[in-house]
């Protein structure tokens, strides 16, 4: 595999941007993968993200029954893969295969990683008081894998409807922000 | 003022793709600008966000204490002011006034928009009950401003420590997401 362990410090970094993940269930020797754009940080270390999934997702049962999954990023080079699995179901289709991406066994959870992403985020659910009231997730990531060849991720941004924003030039500013 | 009124139901496609933005408190004739990454759409309609706050903000307190805020999303023109904005502490510093920028009126909340933001969000505290566990604050956007001259806002995504990815390219795929 390309990607490389990286710091559970550093994943803010990953996230913070915005860009649109893709998250990966599994149970009972089947897998799902859903398109997401809906989280944030909300802790630095450990990393923790809230996401909010609707219960009309069928990734929204695997993840409150088995409690993990993996956040996975993807780049504009697989746009196509991204919004196909954002308009079918995992009750109907087995997304792995019907859009020819590649699970790889992950270390820490029984979800797999997507191999055609740059970065991929084992998590488990920390806390799920909040799902009955706003469906939202709160996941602690708990190993994290990146492409080290991946220097300037083209990642994908969501504006509705199928239009995304590719990630454009970097800038940097002195700051004392994290 | 540019910006014109702009509706609820198309909030969503100005948040999800991530951006940096900026937000206004006032309490007692004074105004605070706070820089902030850590939001995510809630729900669609009513348009919902929910974004963490922590305690070390100035602006932590105004908006318990005040429960309205303004969310302004500045491009890259103003980057300089939205890190100058992120760097100071509203105890001490009049941030409008030592980053030239332009407060407005809002017509729904006692919170002031920035002029120099192409699009302002108005919004009430919906739910406050997470701020003690999480520090998470969930809003309701009540009314919506947006400058309907600039088309492709080039709009900040912090990557951590004064490093900024600018919005990219657009694309648009077949898509029957919302």
């Amino acid at each position: 595999m390309a990607k490389k362990s990286f710091p559970l410090s550093k994943v803010y970094s990953l996230l913070e941007p915005g860009p649109v993940v893709m998250v990966t269930t599994a149970r009972g020797g089947r897998s799902n993968i859903m398109t997401m754009s809906w989280h944030t940080m909300m802790e630095f270390e450990p990393p923790t993200v809230g996401c909010v999934i609707s219960t009309s997702n069928h990734s929204f049962g695997l993840l409150k029954a088995t409690k993990e999954c993996v956040i996975n990023i993807p780049t504009v080079e697989i746009a196509e893969k991204v919004v196909g699995c954002g308009n079918t179901s995992g009750a109907d289709v087995e997304k792995f295969e019907r859009f020819c991406l590649t699970p790889k066994p992950a270390v820490r959870v029984g979800a797999p990683l997507i191999e055609e992403c740059f970065a991929s985020l084992e998590c488990r659910v920390a806390d799920a008081s909040m799902v009955s009231t706003y469906c939202l997730f709160v996941l602690e990531v708990i190993k994290a894998w990146v492409d080290p060849a991946v220097k300037n991720p083209r990642t994908l941004h969501h504006l509705g409807r199928g239009n995304f924003m590719v990630a454009g030039e970097k800038i940097k500013l002195k700051s004392k922000m994290k």
